[in-house]
């Protein structure tokens, strides 16, 4: 099928962020590896098609927490039957980059311990695949020599937001396409900045790494000996003999994670940084002097070194219309967003939410998340549409006493057998026609026709049909929220009731 | 009832207006009069309120055009049972202001020739009402002794967006709290306009007059021969002693405009405004030096002058949250809009278009209405929540072949008798009772419960409680424009069938 893949390279796939830095595109519901800023397609879809076929699908792995695991599976499944061969590793809890690439590391270890490990952020925007794979090979050749490889990106500006790898190109001659790593520094000042641009062996560290598994496991037991005591422990208890079948079925299922103590164990290490921890202590580092274009997407402002504006300097997204603005980023849907005379300002419009800021003043989008926080406030968690693996959903209005959702399910697909306690339910469908259990009964409603559900009254929602099926919810009832189900069959496996009709 | 007001003073409310600069707020069907943009109610609604006690209810005339007076009727109400008295002069055609006080002249001369004219726009803000009557009193005055009065404003900057009155305060002992106009000046340049602040005795033309009756179609008579002689043959049409009646109904209807042919002589004037016609070359003019707060509201940077603003200098109102803007006009309503950093800045959001200007440019925001006209969009005619006399409705969606809206309907009223060709609609009540009328039958409809209204079925939708009834209704069919409505009975004596449920 894959026939020149490669067996022995894995592709490990940090996909455990949450950042609000994107508000109020990303929520917590939908955190920024899930965002269509860059690209056709979202930044976790695009990492994914990046390595695929350089490396098999069942050497794909994605690094997440357990909260996120299941919304991240169904994200990826439109890429194709070949995500359900792909491996979720779930960590208990976040821990920062050195815990999870080291849990990765045990679980390789114990499968293939001479193996290439692939570390790649969920969330970074590289538009070349072909570059990407041209300045991979060499990358992962030097990994078989034992070195820990990464990746430096050529500055292009005095950038003082990212951490700088200094390089010696001089012995280019003994590692082929590779650099010897003189040292990595912190973010710079300005000045600093400047000086790194000007002398031309700085790179910006771009947080792609590659190593063999035993390389990155002797690197922590020499650079982080509490972390690898630990990971010892939890291998021990990840692979006794009796728990040996857990890895022999790679899957998007959360199955593979067996139940505590090993997540005490994994909750208890220290929060660090692979780059700290190891990368800047280590004297076995490589660099690739990358020759692809590279952002980490830091915030809504790096659009503009990764995505192609205007002639003057505009990024325009959506619904816009424009007069005479420059330098700035608007971002809409389908709302108007109507802009006049803006001069380095950034625009992001949502069905419920607007941002309006000065690009100088973009990183403190985290205030306002921490604001609505406070507040309690529900614009920084969920869009008002939710995607579903059955279709999505859309929140059109809540009232008193009343809510309106419109259900979009695709085709052959259906909902869980469900019921709810505190609301009965008005449904008519617009398009499609739909399969409606109710109680004992089954029967069929067509387009231009509605059918009720009492409270309390066992339902499902089904359409049998090849076109989407698109029905307006109206609920009324005294408590509205989506915990109010009870489910009793569910193709998509889920039992909790969190945000999931 | 009112027995202090003023029975030989009208108030003549200039309502024309259709204005396009407070868009996204304002709409084609929601001019800047009809906006509550500066204090809690409408301007128009402010403006009635104003004189409403200085004079009696039946003197207060709101002239406008046909177009819109039907619209502004149903937005007066509110005010009280008062504003049936009031009347409505409906202009064929806008012609500006000359015409427009011309044909208000020739009614009121037909009914008391030597009553005074107070001329307001009805756009205007004016915060403190007791000011304004205690500067309107001198005016009056004057006005009996023949003069045309206009109020000038004490200018705080050095305005370049506004006429000025250069005024002779000599001979105020002659004329009490009245100053002699010894000219007017078009809008200055800023040295000029720097010029007449530090000389003192320049004020802004505020657009406001008193005069009589007959002072002021003696004035059009001398500087504007020709619309004098065409408003005497409107006269002849309209007083022909057969037409009489006419004028003994003043009521909000449109019943006292009569047919053609007078209708296309008042088409055939030319616009002019009074202030070119006649103030500005006529002899005999005061001025009162109003000591009122007054803005003409030319643009959302005016809101400056009139709404107080905080210490950072900004107006912030609706659902905003902001970090650190300065010197900025911040607008929403329910959806959130998050500013962070902005200067000299204006964000307006309405459910359907934001608009996010700097300062300077604001007047450019014509150019997006134009683009929408051009685009054959919407986002300038309505706004998705549309006023009706019997409550409001909102489009929360459109889709193919359907279309959702939220029918608000106030206590005791009722829809049309009506019937749709081309859809049919599926109601669900969310708030109050329904009764409801399909075909032969009427039945009730209660809160949870829905019903059906196939295509070609004549209906209505009635409120018999004492609290708003709530419908969503689900419309279902290939056209589903407000103008599929054939309409048996309706409350409110509407024929037409524009946007009119």
């Amino acid at each position: 099928m894959e026939p020149s893949a490669n067996q022995d390279v894995y592709a490990v796939i940090l996909a455990g962020g949450s950042g609000t830095r994107f508000w109020p595109l990303s929520r917590e519901a939908s955190p920024k590896q899930m965002l269509r800023i860059a690209g056709e397609d979202t930044l976790l879809r695009q990492t994914i098609t990046r390595i695929h076929g350089f490396v098999p699908s069942e050497n794909i792995w994605i690094v997440t927490t357990e909260d996120q695991a299941q919304e991240l599976g169904f994200h990826i499944e439109s890429l194709g039957p070949f995500t359900k061969k792909m491996r979720f590793i779930n960590e208990p809890v976040g821990r920062n980059t050195a815990p999870a690439i080291g849990l990765t590391a045990i679980y390789l270890n114990h499968l293939s311990p001479e193996s290439v490990m692939v570390v790649m952020p969920s969330d970074h925007a590289i538009p070349d695949r072909e570059k990407f794979l041209d300045n991979l090979a060499p990358a992962v050749q030097g990994a078989k020599e034992n070195y820990l490889i990464t990746f430096g990106i050529r500055p292009s500006r005095p950038e003082t937001g990212y951490g700088y790898i200094k390089a010696d190109p001089s012995l280019e001659a003994r590692f082929s396409g590779l650099h010897k790593v003189e040292g990595f520094f912190e973010k710079p000042n300005l000045e600093t900045a400047r000086r790194y641009l000007s002398e031309g062996n700085y790179f910006w560290n771009s947080g792609i790494f590659v190593w063999k598994v035993s390389t990155i496991l002797s690197e922590i037991r020499t650079h982080l000996p509490s972390l690898y005591s630990t990971l010892k422990g939890i291998e021990s208890l990840l692979f006794a003999p009796h728990k040996k079948d857990n890895l022999d079925q790679p899957s998007i299922s959360q199955t593979a994670i067996p139940p505590p103590p090993w997540s005490t164990l994994y909750a208890s290490l220290e929060s660090v940084s692979i780059d700290y921890g190891v990368m800047e202590r280590s004297q076995n580092t490589l660099m690739v002097p990358a020759t692809f274009q590279w952002s980490d997407l830091g915030s809504w402002n790096a659009l503009d070194d990764i995505v192609e504006r205007d002639d003057r300097g505009n990024i325009l997204k959506g619904n816009t219309i424009d007069i005479g603005s420059r330098d700035s980023i608007i971002f809409s849907g389908e709302r108007l967003v109507a802009t006049i005379g803006l001069k380095d300002m950034v625009v992001v419009d949502t069905p419920d939410a607007t941002l309006v800021t000065a690009k100088e003043k973009v990183q403190e989008v985290r205030k306002i998340v921490e604001a609505l926080k406070k507040n309690q406030r529900e614009e920084h968690l969920f869009h008002k549409t939710v995607e579903r693996p059955w279709g999505s959903y859309t929140v059109l209005e809540r009232g008193i006493g009343y809510k309106i959702k419109r259900v979009v399910l695709k085709p052959r697909e259906r909902l869980s057998l469900q019921l709810h306690r505190k609301r009965s339910e008005h449904w008519v469908v617009v398009a499609g026609t739909a399969k409606v259990t109710k109680g004992d009964e089954t029967y069929t409603v067509h387009t231009n026709e509605s059918t009720y559900i009492p409270m309390n009254a066992m339902h499902r929602l089904e359409n049998p049909g090849e076109e989407p099926l698109q029905v307006i919810e109206v609920q009324n009832g005294d408590y509205l929220e989506e915990d109010d189900i009870e489910r009793f069959q569910d193709d998509y496996g889920r039992k909790d009731h969190r945000g999931t009709p």
